[in-house]
């Protein structure tokens, strides 16, 4: 499905300068440039694809003029419990800021207010409950669901998200405290519609697939779990690697600044988004993992890193959108030594 | 009434252009640049006018020196229910950022916190309704008044609704709920005020005008409505059509970026701003039309397409207007030609 | 105690320039140079005096670096009422952005959450009434004062605002619902203190000093209200005159984008931030006016007449500060010729 | 710990320079170069070490690769009472702002809704009064604790605040209200973790150490406490003076127009994120206030002083961290000549 056109075949020293563990002795690398030999990238036999702006290209579906809100899709969100409301406030604007048409926040009732006023190009619903979700009651088709942000592990709740769950039939992201409630209860994963996109960060993934020795085993195991439920797993962090069944997709964006509260509810949001306008499961999530990325290089680049916040992720969307086509130096150079070849 | 500098004769073939059914053969036009053929600018009986720049400045109406708030009028918006409040700040927004003197919202109890927070310049009405308005009381004499956004059909609000548009004299804006209220009850028409402003999307119109075989049958049978019921039909769209009983105005400006939740809600606080400040209002539809694309074209060159939010053309409102007096290149070498030849 | 740099004389008919029964057989004027013949510069004795930037520059205290947040005093701004809670949001917000150490609104209790989220850098102080005024208690001693904006005419809000003036010492300013009850209670105002600043809309003037035939006639029962009771008025309009006994200072900023929502509630703010940093009150009086204009100004640069909201003179209110001291061509070119000559 | 490249051996009377009483007869001094004869900076005893930008470089901790949100800590703001809750939004948005992983506000139940929706990135935890806080509870384990910030004094307050100390075990920062408590039950200081941080505004102070003749019994009796209690004191002024026992810190960065509301509270946000990111309480408490400083200068640069409002510190934090490694123009010469030498 994914024509890339940077393959990279990782001998298996090499994929560990992308992994926590080795990683850490390897020299920081440039954002926009991971400093690769380019030996790496003349490849026989792929073990993982690194998700750089050449490949992300690829990935962009362009609008038609004739298109209308609806053919971008309506987005549900769901999650939200009392004092972490704002978890969905960053989702939801997330969603419509990566393009979904509509979107809806099914949250608890004390969260009405909050959500309307910080994002009134938002709908909500509310639930019976003011302080948590306990019954999860949509009146209208979604085109994607992004579950989980802020939501919390209260008995109702589990309860209410795991038969939601099993009458719902297309792909999903499953994010935080939704993630927890599958670990807790293994059964239900049957249930989620496959290709469903879970976005663990390392103790959510642990929980979910159990303890692993070194990130070696942990890809393994993720993997494993990817294959058995015909599930995509991202699992967030420094080089954000985005599995399923055997493939693996390295993303190229990113930066230490973007480790910040919410920064996980606006990625929730954004594949979410793409999943409504169309955009494959897989194709949702490594895109989506690589404008995320890339809305953090730009903003970091007025804000740093420590001021850096999730929203300025949001407000930087729009010009990660816009990057993807403008073409860098060095792939002008390659353009020409081409012609010139 | 409308003294054009561009008038086009479309041979029915080329109205093909501007239509979702055939457009979608037709190369993408650029935003400011529709792309005619110079040809098509030269005409003898016009079927339909292009709103382009030159025409959209013929539109404005200078502020004077000696004016105040009253000058601009005090624009009402009617709407709003349980979860779709965010509608009525947007609506309330754009009236004012399009020039309205004043604005009040009647909306739900349940929207006061939210809209006095997120636009203070406004005023709230309250119904006395937590949820939805069941009785729309209003202690002013408003100048313009738009009415749906995310009003909701609860029974009481269709009661309310009905019996508010026989009390009002002067034309209002159409939009959203307030439609297909209307399309459920055929016989209220008579009671709006002459000259008021439809703003369905295709699906609302449809419910209003019955279906339709092909894109002609549509402004066939808009123009019917039209006719019979003395009311002009903004038809949102790609290349927006306002229609006023046999004439048609095609919108130039505006892009599949503002395919996006609220857009539709911000064009109707336009329309309404524009009507209090005394446009009349087919100027005030065909103009904000333009205004509204304008803002969306300006908005998406920092945006792009997908990360554009309805905010964003409120935000952008203020450069579409000024951008009405900045000549382009082309205008500039008209003028010289004229004068060197 | 105001040394002019500009006094001008107008023989009575070029004072009619200003004032807008009369002024608008004048062509318009460029905002930020009113294009008088400078021979009105050349003057014997001042009638008015016109408020231009060389003035305006003298009226500006510079902060001296050993202050602190009680240097610069502490606002308190009264008014709000159901639906109006948005005017006590830009009126304390504009207090800070003026400079004011501190700002505390008392409002009622339904404009607690929404005074807070908007401006978090102020402190809100409510009435034991949900909706309106019923009982100004405060728990401590304010440098300045603004009452009005949004405060509505409630039997009980005009009786505790009766007795608040007559417990008040200082200056304040009087704006709105509050100049309402006053031209209703004319016994009230030997009560107000002395050298306080009301700013009336025409409208509200002529509740104030009665109806009059002509723009002279106002003046000239404004200067005799002025006169009678120590009192400096502020007559809103396109020149803006202040007015103190038989002084008149006519404003040379601002434009007809600032006829809108909460413009005056702007305007509120920044006068009492002026007071509470020690300016005495006809110089806040004139200077706010002036900043408030030249804010219009910087902000009509970007937003255009229309789409110019209250919010944008807040906003730009630093720039107003520091265009204060960017020298204009005019002037350099005059310091030269003084040097030259 | 603190390895200064410049020591600043005051002679009695050039400390002078930097104290309020004496200071003032000192002309303004540049914000960004202080001014000092580079006599003072050669030195051999340190009385003071004056924070300037190459001193502020070195505290800088780089963020490695391989980190994430947990790596940065959970910062816990305590505070807030009804009509205060401003204080906890500024302090919670300083504390994401200046590098914190995650932050909870605890405040009352009042504020709920207005934290979340002004700050959706950081959570909240209410207590169960209403009004102010009677008993806080904690439910996870906070990486440093910022205290304070509008909690008032009830005697509820009071109480869970005094017992809350005690069970305390990390450094923590102690503003506002929390050192008026302290003042008022000074053998609650014993139960508050060594080397926390004070950030008491010269009147706090007084009421914290007893009342000074002049500047220089001010910082002896400052000095005494630091000393008796080993804990950090931040004299907050125009040359903020941190102590720590006998070491003096003052700092080079800040205007005046940071004398305005909201500004403790962000600085108080501002250390504790510093303290969370694993900042040594010395450093957090020095580099915090020299960061706040440096962020109202750039603000300033277009806000100007009066304009400059709380919010705008926390907005040009991350240009303020840009800015440390940026080399002035005075840096680049003394490299120059270094190498030439």
């Amino acid at each position: 499905m994914i024509q890339a056109n940077h393959t990279l075949t990782f001998q298996t020293p090499k994929l560990s300068f992308f992994l926590p563990e080795t990683g850490i002795f390897v020299p920081y690398f440039e954002a926009l440039d991971i400093g690769l030999d380019p030996e790496y990238l003349i490849t026989a036999k792929p073990l993982a694809q690194l998700i750089m702006k050449p490949l992300a290209q690829t990935f962009y579906k362009q609008r038609k003029k004739y298109s209308y809100k609806g053919t971008f899709g309506h987005s549900l969100l769901v999650g939200g419990s009392i004092g972490k409301i704002g978890a969905m406030v960053l989702a939801s604007r997330a969603a419509l800021s990566a393009g979904s048409g509509l979107a809806t926040a099914f949250i608890p009732e004390c969260g009405n207010t909050i959500l309307q006023t910080a994002i009134p190009e938002a709908m909500a619903l509310t639930d019976v409950n003011d302080d948590f979700i306990s019954e999860i009651a949509i009146n209208f088709e979604p085109s994607a669901i992004g579950i989980g942000p802020g939501m919390g592990q209260e008995k109702q709740t589990v309860k209410t998200f795991l038969e939601f769950l099993s009458q719902s039939k297309r792909p999903m992201v499953i994010d935080a405290d939704a993630i927890n409630i599958i670990a807790a209860n293994p059964s239900a994963v049957k249930d989620i519609p496959k290709r469903s996109v879970f976005t663990p960060h390392p103790v959510e993934l642990g929980r979910l697939v159990g303890e692993w020795k070194n990130d070696y085993e942990k890809l393994k195991k993720a993997k494993a779990f990817s294959k058995d439920n015909e599930m995509i797993i991202v699992i967030k962090g420094a080089n954000t690697i985005t599995i399923f069944q055997d493939e693996m997709y390295i993303n190229s964006t990113g930066n230490p600044g973007m480790a910040t509260a919410g920064s996980g509810d606006v990625l929730t949001g954004i594949i979410t988004g793409l999943l409504s306008q169309g955009y494959e499961p897989l194709i949702a999530a490594t895109f989506g993992v690589y404008l995320h990325g890339s809305a953090g290089n730009i903003a970091s680049q007025v804000k740093g890193f420590e001021a850096l916040i999730a929203n300025d992720l949001i407000e930087n969307l729009g010009k990660a959108y816009l990057e993807l086509f403008i073409q860098d130096e060095s792939q002008i150079q390659d353009e020409e030594e081409k012609n010139n070849g």
